[in-house]
């Protein structure tokens, strides 16, 4: 059980950074849901969710910061790690977690904006990247333990072979404009397992940094 | 030899057609490096190109228009589709001319610019998958040449194939945000080959219409 707060309010930091930001992210999520992306603002995510304006400002500077930090956080929820045993099944089932979540429009709509918004803003781009990088470094343990199994050869670049299964789902959702289904999930998948397999994202002479 | 125009100014119209699109286009070019994407406007393209601005509205509609039609054009001619007689060959210089394309700071900021705008307009998008749609189109000839070599197995989908080498190009540009360099250009020509070889992009029981 959780010590009690002091009653003058002396939490501990980490706790209330913490409560601070899920109530944040939960009244971005309502206030999307309630207007979309074109009406959120700063102010009403403030009043939603009892937290200062000025804390919203300083954390998060703008809505694309919100919005991002949201995508990171439904990232992490939404799109667990698979651990079948099996490097073939594990992309396939990441492949087919990220295209279940970019099919929903609303979901959709949040990433187009946050292109959108990396594009005219370089605040944006580098939190995009990085909840981008999170994400591909967190998946990336898919790849250790197929080279930990001996499905893959040591010094297999996880980032590389995860980037590679989302880099087709992104292509159809921004690029070619069309939808993100199971089929190119599955597509996406394979072609990722048969180029890790063949050695694609093994460089030869220089393995490299982790 | 072509049939002279007559004095009254009736001459073919694919030829003023071409004409007038390839001014527009040229004086589109001139005032992005001029004053950038953000300073781009029809009337300026107008001014610029001797073109009136009702033909500009007429036939491009938007600054986006103009720029998703900029962008077919540059494709078509930088982007050349090669034919070494090789798949993994070809598959290698398409990457490598795709990256050296999207490499320029200018074009880099024009893609991410018609990007955006696809978010925000579905004509900006509709044009946009319609450039990318054409592009992939003339790239799978490189597909059905090395199906006709027996390289790949035939019904091959060779839209999936070169949308696979350029899946990985613009993920980096628009998702990762970093540099569209030689280094992810071979990758994504060595996994759209070995994925290729693999029959991923050969559809088991439905060859599907070409």
């Amino acid at each position: 059980m959780d010590a009690k707060p002091h009653a003058t309010g002396a939490v501990r930091p980490g706790g209330r950074t913490a409560r601070t930001r899920a109530a944040v992210l939960a009244a971005t999520r309502e206030e999307l849901e309630a207007g979309g992306y074109a009406g959120l603002t700063l102010e009403k995510v403030a009043e939603r969710s009892g937290v200062h304006l000025a804390t919203l400002y300083r954390r998060w500077r703008t809505v694309e910061g919100l919005v991002v930090d949201l995508l990171g956080e439904m990232g992490k929820t939404e799109i667990p790690i698979p651990d079948t045993g099996s490097l073939k099944d594990d992309l396939r089932a990441l492949a087919l977690d990220i295209a279940a979540l970019y099919r929903q429009p609303r979901t959709r709509a949040l990433v187009e904006g946050v292109v959108a918004a990396a594009v005219r803003s370089p605040e944006a781009s580098t939190a995009w990247a990085t909840v981008i990088a999170e994400r591909n470094r967190l998946a990336s343990r898919i790849v250790e333990r197929a080279v930990g199994r001996g499905e893959l050869p040591p010094g297999t670049d996880g980032i590389a072979v995860t980037s590679a299964v989302g880099a087709p789902l992104y292509y159809r959702l921004l690029v070619a404009r069309g939808p993100v289904d199971d089929e190119i999930a599955e597509s996406a998948a394979a072609a990722a397992y048969a180029a890790a397999l063949s050695g694609v994202f093994t460089p030869g002479d220089s393995p490299g940094p982790p």
